[in-house]
This record gives structure tokens, sequence and C-alpha cells, in this order.
């Protein structure tokens, strides 16, 4: 039985008989193993939490960049594949700065998930901007246009949805229960900031500092937390 | 037996001893797995309606697209793997306003469901348009052109019909039966919204809200309801 | 022994040990699970008539084309994979208009068939209008030139024959030995009409109806009958 | 062992361990399951004479084409895959036009048979006139030149060899050792039509007719005879 | 178990069932195999050092380059296969020299690194630049930018990250925790250089001397120690 | 043990375990299956003689070309698969012309034979001018240039060596002692001649006569004996 | 254990679950087939000295290049599959003056050095210059430039090192402590001439002659002994 899924996988964009596409499937467990991220949508903006995994004293916590600004009006936290989480942000900019250049406007946030899932969902085509495998990355989205603030989740099958509030990485299943229980649409963004953090917090294997999370809002503009602001927000917690 | 089965899936398009192309039949499979969605055609325009499985509360159920307007005149529900669909209704998209430009006219249905069939067709020839595995999504193309209100089914084989009610998806068997007994061409509109929402209704788990299904209409011109509209009716149910 | 042969199918275009190629034969066995086509010849014309296996009485009988017009003075009809049929058809219409324009005369039919043919042979070269496997269809072409009027079988290995009367498809043996005892080449096309259904009727699981079999002429241009046509033939059956 | 060879046929243009081109050599088997030819050079012209296999009264003969002409001076019986003969003899047309245009002389018969056997030599190689596996076909090339007649037998691996007269196909073991015995260079063009057809007849299973038997001659211009002329040749016997 | 790795590995670029990269993480096991190199960042400056591993008094020490420059305020250690570095390192040398050209600034040290570590991770894409298996080296990369002294760790998978100190090789387990027992952040150049070599000198298996070791600081310029300089830091241990 | 072997043949060009090319050593493979060619030097030009495997008395003797020239001053016998000479005798033939053309003075006899050894090495390179396997073909190079007369040896590795006496093809190592026993460099060329044709006749099969053997001398252009001339030189043993 | 690594090879530049490349550590199995060659440097020049495996007295010695000039101050000894080697040599040379031409000075020993291994390092890219596998080949490289006198050794990897004196091919291992015991940076070019000799006189199985070994040195030009002056420095042995 094991043997036969293999048989699959080699071809790396091929249905097996039951109609899936194992690496695909695959490139999801990556992201199962990789750092837990939370986003939380507000009327006020969106809120976006990622725990760092630093794992020697000796490393810069800074240099771990897990949240990352694709416009001024849109951010995005990565889970799974750190490595591979550059190329869609760069992509990202680079159709983001086109649309601004093309018809002088920001690019709607939709519209920039929708380019980056069009990438991830080519791989394996030989194509110049994709990969030769699914992207093992999972991304949430957080914009704001003239639609309001919007939160985005992607996964490496180039599907999206919109949602209030999401968590992806190892910690995605209680965090999202948690998120479930205590979300709702009238929080402020100071209430969002307290709920991601906690969030963090139950699935993190160690404590919450300054140094092993970041946190980053659009309200309306992308805004990385400076490691005082994190601490400002733990204070709170 | 199985194995041997196997071997022909690593050539994405390949016949087997019995003269069958393995992996069509399995992106048939995926089609299976997908959410319903149902078609109805009356003289007075085509009714489509897909359920939306939307699996959380803070999923935005409005970011779920399987309803999609390929032009005014032309709008299609898929069913199957959800990420496969915008690469062909964008293509369907090109392919109408091309058409738009160069004749001064709306592309008739069938020319663009045949261009659909095109390019779904050529998976695996390492074309710049199309994919290295078949489209593993079934669609249900409505549409209004001179020759009046027309409805087609596209599969991942590359074959369309045009038929007067159809369903695809998971709950296809159901739902075709129910439609073959109910539908009758003399329907009007809202008879046809009916019979696709009790159709829909039968084969879903869930209850039917106006959050986890869409309608749509091509009356002559494409229309997606409103969470309004829908509830009106679900009401009228 | 089968293992041996399922090596061979990966190359699609590979002899066996016996000097065999088997993706071609598996090819042709897809023919035989194809609808039953029959054609005939008389001096007055060359009379084409299709089985179109209509499922579900929700299905629109004139959307399954399985017989094509290629040029005015040409005609065919398609057993098999029906979704391979129009690239082939496709390539005719193109090759038969271009000769048009470039000679200013019509093509003749079996430069026609020839033209297809070639097409056909080269599967799995990785040419622009190649397919990367064989096509999965047989075509009866039927035509009036300069000759008068003529009927060539293709197959899926690119070879084509010209015939007095021929059925392809599932029920094509049966067809075959009836045609054999009851065509004669003085017919009239009156006459050839009733054979073409006679036999079909033989083959058929279901009822000889208007909506469920294509008849069609080229008299000397091509011609598809109305269902009242159709009607008027199995009435006089 | 068995298991062993086909491991090398999957490359389709790969040594085996003992120096040995299996996919020439598999591709020369299908030529020993084709119809037979025989050519006889006289010095007066050559004569070439091929079996039709017609199994059924109702495909007309005069489509099944195993002699072609490929310039006024040159022609050419075929055997083996008969959908593969066309491409070759057309890349000897060009050629010989190409030559006739360019230097304004007929091309030589062993300069057009070296062109078709480069064509044949390099399968598997991607180039745009190659074909992706060994031509499954042997040609014996008859002309007329400066040297006077004469005539050349081709195989897949592209060796070709002048000879007085010699027979391929099925029954080539057969007629060889027939012509062997009977040939002689002084025969006049009517003894070796004569010994042509008792060769064939010799191999054939079925009754040697008009119908089912071609016979040409370059002397010194290519001329398919009538089935009037074969006939005549018939009763000659 | 075994066997079914190895399935993935052939795919360059595949995921496992388990979401893993297999040639990556077998690249990564090539660094482990080679020489131990070290990494210290001062407010004065970074210090690099290198095992040579000379293994014959016939080699000449100063071919074995393990550490190189990039730019005037870059410099790079290299463990793992030695003959991939010189490919990474003149990638940065073309990108710095372009930046100086473009921009007439210094390139930063993190986006040279970014630069380096987007051509490790494309490899198996058959792009012009990219290797068709990952780097199998790890790079330390010091520098001085706007920013101040820094120093990045990369590995084959194309992340990276910031350090104060790092060990990579064989001996970088031990190095690494010898690093951060005796790192702090206010050490002078003199005494980085010290701890780098103390550092080192547990992990070789040899003597060390002036011939089997190399230093280099960039402070704030790249400077290679010449043979009499490292005397002096050996002498001071 | 076989097995394994087996794995390496299929990448063509791949180094097996022990630091062998497998292809290549099948290719030898294929020459000691070919026809015996013996070439000798003297002071007086060189001296190519071959058997020619004339397996029916229908075949014209003169159309088995195992003796080719490449330019007026160079000459070459061949041994193995007879289709692949002609390639890189015409390739020879290219250089030797541009040669002549870009510096008006024949090409020297190394150089040429360097050629043909560079088209020969990069087999399974994809280039336009390469195969994609060995060529199966070994060549005794006869010429005269400036440095006097000289005879080359090449094989499918793509290496040559000058010598003043070599046997090619099966019968090779018997004809080599021979050489080795009878040659002096001081030979006449009618010697040569002589002791080319008792060598071949020690190792052919059949009896020696002046349609089964060819000979031919650069002494100093290329001229084949003419079927008078072998005669003669059959008469003189 | 076996039949796991045979799978790695066949990604010709695929790492193994240890971090090893196969297909480089077979190739370098190639040059311990190959024939000894011997290099040592001296303040006064480099010499190079190879063994030619002469196996016939019929072959000409002088044919038999072991030790090629790449510029007139660089010269090199190749070991391993002597046919690859001219690629290497000639890509040197094109390099050489390039480099002359665009700078209007020699080109560095080690830039030249680097230059051959870039090109060796790519094997497998599909890159012009490259090779599908890697070089079987090892080189020591003897130059004179503005450092003055160095020799240099690269292997399959693409990795190179200065050394005083170093030996490659079957007998290097002997030869190798041989030098190490008697080489010593004071010795005149007389000394190296006869230490390299005596070195591979252990190490040959057959008695050192004018015609079965090669001797050059760079001092500071290129210069290949004629036989005489071998003869002259085995006389002073």
């Amino acid at each position: 039985m094991f043997l036969t899924r293999s048989e699959y996988d080699r071809g790396v964009n091929t249905f097996s008989p039951e109609g899936r596409l194992f690496q695909v499937e695959y490139a999801i467990e990556a992201i199962k193993l990789g750092s837990t991220a939370v986003g939380l949508k507000t009327k006020f903006g969106v809120i976006l939490a990622v725990e760092k995994r630093i794992t020697s004293t000796l490393l810069e916590p800074s240099s771990v960049d897990k949240i990352m600004e694709i416009d001024s009006h849109i951010g995005c936290a990565a889970s799974g594949l750190t490595a591979d989480a550059p190329t869609l942000v760069e992509h990202g900019r680079v159709e983001t700065q086109n649309h601004r250049f093309s018809y002088n406007e920001p690019m709607s946030v939709e519209s920039t998930t929708q380019a980056l899932c069009d990438l991830a969902l080519r791989f394996g085509e030989g194509d110049e901007d994709s990969m030769s495998r699914p992207f093992g990355v999972s991304l949430l989205i957080a914009g704001h246009d003239e639609t309001g603030p919007c939160l985005y989740i992607t996964d490496p099958s180039g599907t999206f949805w919109e949602c209030d509030a999401k968590a992806i990485g190892s910690g995605s299943e209680g965090a999202d229960s948690s998120l479930q229980e205590h979300y709702n649409k009238e929080m402020t963004l100071e209430e969002a900031e307290l709920l991601a953090l906690s969030t963090l917090k139950q699935v993190m294997e160690e404590k919450v500092t300054a140094s092993n999370v970041d946190i980053a809002k659009v309200a309306p503009t992308y805004h990385l937390y400076t490691p005082a602001e994190v601490e400002a927000v733990i204070g709170r917690l």
C-alpha cells in the first residue's frame, strides 16, 4: 500500500487512483512541522503573530523573518519551509509594484493573494517563475484595501480563503480552537494583540519573550513591532 | 493487478492495455470528492447552485468562490480541486474578451466551452497554457447567447455535453436522479431556483443556509445572488 | 509475460521484441470501447451514421457531435475517445482552408485524409501539433472530389484505406459482416441510408430514435440530417 | 535473461552488453510481419511487385499504396509498418526535388537512398525530421540514373545495399531463395515481371489477382501498372 | 523503510510523505563531513577561522582556500564540498559589484546573503545559474556595513540566520557549545581571535599550526591573516 | 551482479562504481562483431584492406562501402555498425573542406582524426551533431600530409593512436599478431598490399575474391582499387 | 546495500543519504585505473613525467599524448580516461588565449586551473561546454607565472590544490610516498628529472625506455622532451 503511494510521488504533479495529488499533500505536511503563526482581523486592522523558534542564544532574533511586508498595505506571516517564503513574497512585491505603476493605485489584497496562489499552483510546469515542487509554505496574508481590513490564508495547493482569524503551523489545531472560542468581530486592535499572543503562548514550548515572537499589524499600513512594542504587549498579557 | 495499473500512471497521458487513460480517470475521481454543484436550464435562463463546505465560522463565506463569471453572458460552477478552476475560468475570460475585441460580438457559449475543453485535453504536452496533469475539476457552464439559454457540462477528459439539468461532485448521483424526476422544460426561473436548492439540500450533510450555498443565474446576464437573495430562496423552500 | 509488456508502454512509441507498438495497439482498444459508426459509398454520394449513446434524458442530443464537417465537400464520423476528434477535425479544417487559399480549389479527400494521418503518426514527438500519445479515435471520412464520392477509414497508427462500406467502434464486427452481405455498389442514396440505419440497429442496445443516432451525407456537399430527416429515415425502415 | 533485455529497450538507442541495438532489431521484426515485396533489376529496367493483403471486398484495392513514386526516375516498394513509409517517401521527394532545383539534374539513386537512410539512422535524437523510434519499414528502391537501372534495399538500421534481386517482408526467405535460383542478369523486363509475380505467388496465402498485387517498373521512368496491365501479366503466368 | 526513502531522492527536489526534502537533508550531511569553521562577531569586527586538513607535507597550504573574500567588506568561510563554494562566492562577487556599479554604494551584508541563498534554493530548476543538486556547502558570512559588523550562516536549504557566534562542519557540535559558554558581546577582536582558535583546537585531530588553520577578519575590511599573523595568534594561545 | 551492471546502462554516459563507462564498452563489443579491416603504413604510402561479407550473389559488391574517402589525401576503413560510419565520414569531409577553404591548405591527418574523435566523445550530450549513443564503429584512418604517410586508429571512446599497422573487427586479434610478426617499416607498397591481403585471408571464413574484399591506398592521394586491381593483388598472393 | 547505492547513480549529480556524490567518486575510480603521472616543483621550474602504456610495437609512441601544452607557460599531465583530457585542455587553451587577448598578459596558473575546475564541476547541467558526466580524468598542471613556478592537481570533483610534488593514476600511492621521502624544495631541475623518472620506474611494470615515458618541463616555458632528451635522462638514472 505504501509502496504504491510512492509510485505517484515521482511525478510531482500526478493524480493517484483516488484522485489525490500526493506531492501537494506532502507539502502540507511540511507546514505541520513549521512554527505556529496566528492572524486576526478586526474592524480597525489586522494582527499577525508568529513564534520564532530561536534555538541558540547566539542567533540574532531579528534575522529570523517569518513576518514580511509585501506592500505598504499588505504583510504576511509564513509557516513551513522558511526558505520558500521569500520567493513568494518577492513575487508579491513585484506584482503589487507593477500594479501601482500600471494603474496608479494599490493592488487589492485578494488580487495579490490570487497572484501568489497562481504561482504556487503551477509547480512542476518548468515555467520561469515556478518551482519544480510545491511551495512548502503556508501564508497568512493581512491587508487593508478599499474593502477595509482583510485576512487571507493560502496553502501549497494554491487554494486561498478569506477568514476572520486563523492559525497555521505545528500548533494550528490548538490555536484554531482557541481562536474560535475567544474571537469576536468587535474586538479592538489591542484585544486582538492580546488574543494572538495568548493563543501563541498556549502552543509554544518555550516562554514567550520579545525575542522569540514577532508581531505585526496592518492598520491601515504594515508595521512590524519593535522588541519594545512586543515587550509592551507581553506586559499587558 | 493494481501494481500493473500504477505502471501506466507515470506517463500522465498514456493508454493502458485496455485502451484507458488512467490519469484522466483518476482526475474524475478527484471530482467525486468535491462539493456538489447543480445546474438547471429554463426557457427564461439558467440557474447554478453549489454547496460551499464552510468548515469554520471564522472563514469568510464569500471568499469561497465556486461560482464564477466568465463573461457577462456566461457563468460557471466548479467541483473538484478548487484551485484548478481559476486557470480555466481565466482562460475563458481571455478567450471571450478576445472574441469581443476581434468580432465585436459575444462569443457563443458552445465555442467558449470548446475552448476550455481544448485546454483541458492538452495536459502533459508541455504547452505554455496547459497543465502537466489533467485539470481535477468539472464545470457546469451556464450561458445565454443567440440560441437562447444553454447549459454545458465539462469533464477532465476534455469532453462536454449540453444538458437541461445536471449535478456534479460528491452528491451528483443522488442529485441527478432527483433532477431527472422533478425537472421539466417549462419550469419558471423561480421553480428552478427551488429545485436546485432542494436538490442540494438532499445531498448536503449540513443545514442549508445563506452562507454555505451560492446561487447564480444567467438570465440573460450573469448574476451571483447576494446572501439576502439566497436567504429569500431558502425562505420559499 | 504481462509485466514484460508493460515495460514497453512507458516509452509511448517503442517497439516490443516482436516488432509491435503497444501504445498504438492499446489506442485501437480504446476504439473498440467507442460507439458504433457506419459509412457507405454509393454512386450518388456517401452516407455516415452513428449511434449517440445518450444516457440521460436531460442531455441535449444535438450536443453529442460524433459526425463533423471538415470542409463543404468532406465530413467524418468518429469513434473512440470523443474528446480527441476535434483536434483532428480542426487540423483538417485548417489544412483544407489553406489548400483553398493557396490553390483556389478544394483539397482532395485523399490528401485531407493523409494530412490527418500524418498528424496521428507523429504522436510522442513533442511537435507543436502532435499529441503526447496516439489519438484514441478512428475516423470514417466521407467526401466528394473530382474522383467522385469516396470513403476513407483511418486508425490510431496513422494508416488509412479507401473502402466502399465500413463500420468502426464497439459493434464494428457485427456491422461489418452485415455490410459485406447487403452492400452493393449500385445502391441509391436512399437504400444506403436504410442499410446504414438497419446495420446500426442490429448492434445498438437501445431502440433507434431520432435523438440517439445521427446521419449525414456528402452528396456532393456535406449535410447533417435534422431530427425530422432522421425520423423520416427511421419511418422508412 | 529476457528481463535483462527489456532493460535496454527503454533507451531507444542504447547498446546491450553484447554490442547490439535492440530497438533496431525489434523494428526488423516488424518487417518480418509485413507483406512480401519483390524487386528485380534487368538491363532494361527494374521491376517491383508487392502483395496487398486486401482483407475485405469492401476495401478499395488502389488505396493500399505499398509501391510509391519518389521521383520520375525512382520508385519504391515498402514492407512493415505501412504508416511509416510515407514519411520516408515524402522526405525522398523533397530531397530529389531540391536536388533538381539546385543542380538542374535528377538526383542519383544512391544519393537518394543514402538520404533516406540518414533519416532512418537518426531516430531518437529529437531532430525535427526524425522519429522517436526506428522506422518499422524496409524499402526496395528502384531507379534509373546515369549508371543505368539500379535496385537498393534499406533496413531500419539505416544500412543499404545495392542488389540484383531481393525480397522483403514475411515471405522474404522463400522468395529470396526462389529469386537466387531463377534470376539471371540477362532477363528481359517481361521475364522479370513473370519471375516477380511467380515468386510472390509462392509465398502468398491467397490467389494472385489484379486487386491483391501491385506491380511497377522504372524503365527508365516510374510506372505503376494499371489493374489491366497486372491482369495481363497474371494471364501470361 | 530505507528503500522507500530512496524513491524520493531521485527527484532532486521532491517532498517525502512526511513533508521532507531528502536531497537537502543529504546535502546537510555532506557538511557534517567537512572541516570545521568558526565565526565570531564583536563590536569591533568579525573573526572567521577554519581548519585546513592538509594531509600531505607536499601540498601548498595557501592553496586550500576555505576562507574567501566576496567584497572588500564581506568575507566567508566554507565547510562541506569545497568545490561548490567558488560558484557561490563568484555569484556573490558579481552581485556585490553590480550593486556598487548601480547604486554607488556597498551592498548590505544581508542582501548579499539573501542573493546567495536564492541561488542555493533554486537547485534542480534548470536555470542558468543554478546547480542540478543542492550546494553541498554551508557558509559563515562575515561583513561590515552601515549596521556595523554582522555574521550570517547559510545552509543548503537556502535558509540563513544572523548570529553572534557559530561553528559549521564536522566539529560544529562541540564547537558550538564551547562558543555558547565562552562568547560574550563585549569581547575585543583579540579575545575573539583566541576564542576562535581555541574552539578549533578542541575539535581538530592534529596540532594547530600556521599551515593547517586560516584566520580572517572583517574589521571593517576583509583581511586574511598571513602565516606570521596566524603564528602570532597561536603564540598568544 | 549482472543486474547491477544494467542499472548503469540506462544513463548512456554514466560511470559504474568501478569507474567504467559501460555503453562505451558495449559499443566496443559491436566492433568485435564487425568485419575485419587492416591498415599498413609504409614509407611510400598507406594500404587499407577490408573483408566485405557479401552474403548473397544477388547483392552488388561495390555497394558495400567499408572503405571511404574523407579528403583527397585521407581515406578510412570502418568496422562495426556500418550505418554509423557515414555520419563520421561526412563530418570529416565537412571539416577538411572547411579547413581548405579557411586556410587554403589540406587539413593534417591528426587534426582530422581528432575532429572525428571529438564528435565520438560527445555522445549523449544532445548536441546537434552528436549521437544519442556511442558510435558503434572503429576507423582506420590512412592519410598523407606534410609529415608523410600516417595511419590512425579510433575507437568508440573517442581515443585515437597513431600506428604502423593495425587490424580491427572480429578477426583483429589473429590479424594483429600476424601483422606484428610480418610487418617492417621498410616494406614497399606492393609488399604491404600482399601482407594486408594475406592477413585478411587468414581470418576470413570465405575464399578471398575481388568481390568480397576491398583495397585502397593513400600514396599520396586516396585511390580505391578497381576489381581488376584487387584481382591482380590476389594473383600475386 | 549495494543496490541502494546504485539508485543514486542514475541521477548523475545527486547526493546519497550520507551526503556523498557517487558519480564523482566513481570517476575518481576511473583515475585509479589510469597510467601513472608525476609532477615536481623546483625553484627553477616544474617537471612532469608520465608512463605511456604502449601495448604494441606497431603503435607510434609519440601519438600517445598524456602531456599537453595549454599555453606557452602552462602544461599538464593527464591520468584516467585519456579521451576526456583534450576537452579540458582545449578549454584551457581558449581561456588562456582569451586572457592574453583581453588583458595583454599571460593568465595566471591558478586562474587557469580554476577555469578547468569550473568546467569539471558543472557536469550534468546541460550547459554547452559541460559533459553529461564527471570528467574521468585528473590533471597535474605545471606552470610558471609572476609568482614563479607552480604545480596544481585537479580531480573530477572540481577541487584543486597547489603542491610541491604529486603523483596521480594507478601507481600514485607508491609514487606519492616515494616523493614524500625524496623530494626537497632545493632540488635542481636535473635532480627533479631523475626523481620523477625513478619514481615512475618503481610503479611501472615494464622497463623504462624513451618510447614508454614522456617528460616535460615548464622552466619558464613549456617544453616536451624529445626521445633523445628522455634517453639522456634515462642514461643519467
